[in-house]
């Protein structure tokens, strides 16, 4: 009897041994998976090419090139992701006006994605530029092209001609100071609100047959120049409203890093220089005019 | 006298013509320019490489491949965009099981875009996958592929628990009739309010520290195949809340335009079959079951 019980005792104990066993070595191969390099390359390539049958799904991001802009255009949001440029104190100087060019929808946008000058007229909401027109008085074709609705947000009147004018004006300032001035601007969807269970809540608006997102926020990413080589940055987010003059520039700046957090979008991927001032308002005074 | 007169007359008349003369004319080019070819490529090249002088500004929409799924991730809202699939019978069976696998940060996302599961838990969103933990049960590996936080996103508990899980027990019952079947999904942030302007407003919440958007809906994109073609297409907006058992696939149904358009992803840009039905609820009964 007591060798039976034994047996057993011993039976049961190695039973449960051999389980702890497996189940460790079952853990730590799959801790030791999630850990392991990626799929190689190869094996990547058959994997998108069997699940990818009838072609890599695009949201249509590569960016659209025009006489004097660069934009990447968000098919879901109908509005640019981000508008880049570079201006000269020759650029924004000339005979190039406004009164010659018309708000039309971009014909590189396909009609599905596209928004239509019916989408703003009555809707409350101005049709703001990402790239000003004002940038481009050097060429009536570049200025024209930044008419194009790719090119156009929905914007508060008031800070259209307001604020975010004379921020326009300032970028063009700064031509006077440095050789060279790349202006990358766009439209953000922030949390504004708090709902009753203190959530953060993205509220805005939709206008038009086109839905056209109306963004709660504009944003600017200015790299300035001395000599050739890249000598400050300034970030700037603005809430897309009325602001009164006696808020300054400076009130608006954030980091670079908060603006790619916010965006999603890693601006100057090439950019090495790691010492790069990351605060335009300390080598320049940053002050808007009236 | 009246020479002078009429010299006066002649000049003024033939001043107010060259005036219309020139004034149509310009709004003519002008109205030329616009209808105008694009930028020759040469040109465009050139272009780009002025103004994005330190490299391409980047959503890292690039996609990112794993064991059984791909996908495309969106750096400002901190959810996949898109999440692709292929099924089979065979997948779908095999012994690989959720309780080796675990939620996990997604290596190939940057730190500044990722998420963590401290951002889901106690935020009252569940971690809802894209593409389903139970359609890898071939494979232990492509089954935790499946965890990492690119193909979550924030889900309300009871739609992943209840319709959104029969949704996808459905699409794999897809499999038994359907030699073939592709499956892309993902979230949507549409409009289900309006303000008191009679707006239309987008209106949803980010968690955690990260803020991870929660999505109002979720959709699915599915195209099967009889004999190696495309059969058919469905397509399905869902909203990111309970739905009782009452209501029925057939009423979440849209088209492939729809999706495409609230989304802005072209899903199938290789696809050429333009008689395709794009109706999966004609050919199959979308029948979930309880």
């Amino acid at each position: 009897m007591s060798f039976t019980r034994g047996y057993f005792a011993g039976t049961v104990t190695t039973l449960f041994a051999v389980g702890i066993y497996q189940y460790v070595n079952i853990s730590q191969r799959h801790i030791q998976h999630h850990h392991e390099s990626q799929l190689s390359g190869d094996l990547k390539e058959q994997v998108k090419r069997k699940i990818l049958k009838y072609g890599v799904p695009s949201k249509g991001e590569e960016p659209k090139v025009f006489t004097n802009h660069v934009l990447s255009y968000d098919q879901s949001k109908k509005t640019p992701v981000w508008v880049a440029e570079r201006i000269t104190k020759e650029q924004i100087q000339g005979s190039a006006s406004r009164k010659y060019s018309r708000f039309m929808p971009d014909p590189q946008i396909q009609s599905l994605f596209s928004t239509e000058n019916a989408d703003f007229l009555g809707s409350g909401w101005s049709r703001g530029h990402m790239a000003p027109a004002g940038n481009n008085k050097h060429d009536q074709r570049a200025m024209d092209d930044t008419f194009y609705l790719s090119n156009i947000v929905p914007q508060d009147i008031k800070n259209n001609a307001g604020f975010w004018n004379r921020f326009e004006m300032y970028c063009r300032e700064l031509t006077k100071k440095f050789d060279g001035v790349q202006i990358i601007s766009g439209p953000l969807t922030l949390p504004t609100e708090t709902d009753e269970k203190g959530q953060e809540l993205v509220v805005y608006p939709v206008i038009g047959k086109n839905q056209v997102s109306v963004p709660t926020h504009l944003y600017k990413v200015i790299l300035v120049e001395s000599n050739g080589s890249p000598s400050a940055i300034g970030c700037f987010i603005v809430p897309n409203k009325p602001i009164e003059n006696k808020y300054s520039l400076h009130e608006f700046q954030v980091s670079l890093k908060e603006v790619q957090r916010r965006t999603g979008v890693e601006f100057f991927p090439n950019l090495r220089n790691a010492d790069l001032q990351d605060n335009l308002c300390s080598v320049d005074s940053c002050t808007l005019g009236k």
